[in-house]
């Protein structure tokens, strides 16, 4: 049963390259209330508050470093990667469930595939890798987990930043013209720098890219990033 | 002007003993939309929203380790710690609003020393600190002005936990007793070991303290811990 334990802490551990200097914590993660009840244990909900607060801080950077909307569009995008239904993605992608510990009530009626569970255990796990090994081991789990899933959300979401910031000028009055100002490097590694100006004179942004349309889009981007921050209109 | 600008940002990082590798940081940290909206530059509000993250993750992790509650006493004590009065509080304590840098409007409707202004900045500059610095150099801030408010506050509630565990003792039933198992060092640096035992024989707790009274202490805390995390009644 012991032997049958750490084998089960140990798969879980290898998955991420972890090694937990208080295995402890690692069971406390993984162990629901229902269990500690009726085990004289401790539950996993102090850890999941502070996994949710690693997992808020660690989304929320995320997305500052990818992408150049206002406050309020991280604080959404970040809520939707961090939901309920996100989290329980997450303890899905690596069967979290069969790790945990329930108590007899729960085991039977499906504890291990309850939403809530699973998201809670998950925030737990995040907050014991956050406790025991620090946030560079946090980020293990972060970086096969939960940032390709906030990426794969963030593609999906309209990145033509060229159009963006056409809606935002108003064509009647006001002109957006790119410019490419530097081209250098062999023809396999060419890199462009575009510059997008407003009415022809002020510089709106600039951006390095691999290509002409990435250098645009990328200075539509610097643009669009600048415009966010000072809620100016064109 | 410039000569000006510089110092007063080398006086601000001076106070805690902070270097910015990207002095632009430090300065958007300080700039209100309303100087941004008026001199077409990047404002506060994105490192606000780390800055928030930041502190919800530092302040939960400080009481985490210093207080043995429940999740939900953990969310309510750490929402006081990082609500606007508080945040006025950590701003005021340095004079942030001398360092701002607000749009005409504002500096003459006070903007200074408005509670919003003050407590969106404090969290962008410990925003600007943790990109521009990491995580320990953030702490520099926090040890010196948020940790000792929130020590402070952790001290005027009840600390009596030795009163608390008798309270959730259902004394018609069941009782609590407290031994020193353990007694050693010298005089002047006496260390005490208490345990508190439930109905004599379940072991509720142990606390090592470098009086019988301190140690008693930590064991009622421990137990406390113990019963907040699985819920269960005496």
């Amino acid at each position: 049963m012991v032997k049958h334990l750490d084998k089960k802490l140990n798969d879980l551990q290898k998955l991420f390259d972890l090694d937990f200097k208080n295995k402890n914590l690692l069971i406390r993660a993984l162990t629901h209330s229902s269990y500690a009840y009726e085990n004289n244990t401790l539950s996993n909900e102090r850890l999941e508050f502070i996994g949710d607060a690693v997992l808020d801080l660690a989304v929320g950077r995320y997305l500052y470093d990818h992408i150049p909307e206002s406050e309020g569009i991280l604080t959404k995008k970040r809520a939707q990667e961090v939901c309920e239904d996100a989290l329980v993605d997450y303890a899905k992608s690596f069967d979290l469930g069969q790790y945990l510990f329930l108590g007899k009530g729960e085991e039977l009626s499906q504890g291990r595939s309850k939403p809530g569970i699973l998201a809670d255990a998950f925030e737990a796990f995040i907050g014991a890798i956050y406790i025991d090994r620090g946030i560079d081991e946090t980020y293990k789990v972060l970086n096969k987990i939960v940032f390709p899933h906030v990426k794969k959300d963030l593609n999906k979401d309209d990145d033509d930043y060229k159009s963006k910031l056409q809606e935002l000028v108003q064509s009647d009055k006001r002109t957006l013209k790119y410019e490419i100002v530097s081209e250098k490097g062999p023809a396999h590694d060419r890199e462009f720098i575009s510059r997008v100006y407003l009415d022809d004179y002020i510089i709106m942004g600039e951006g390095k890219g691999k290509t002409k349309k990435e250098a645009e889009q990328k200075a539509a981007f610097s643009a669009l990033k600048k415009l966010a921050e000072t809620d100016k209109e064109l």
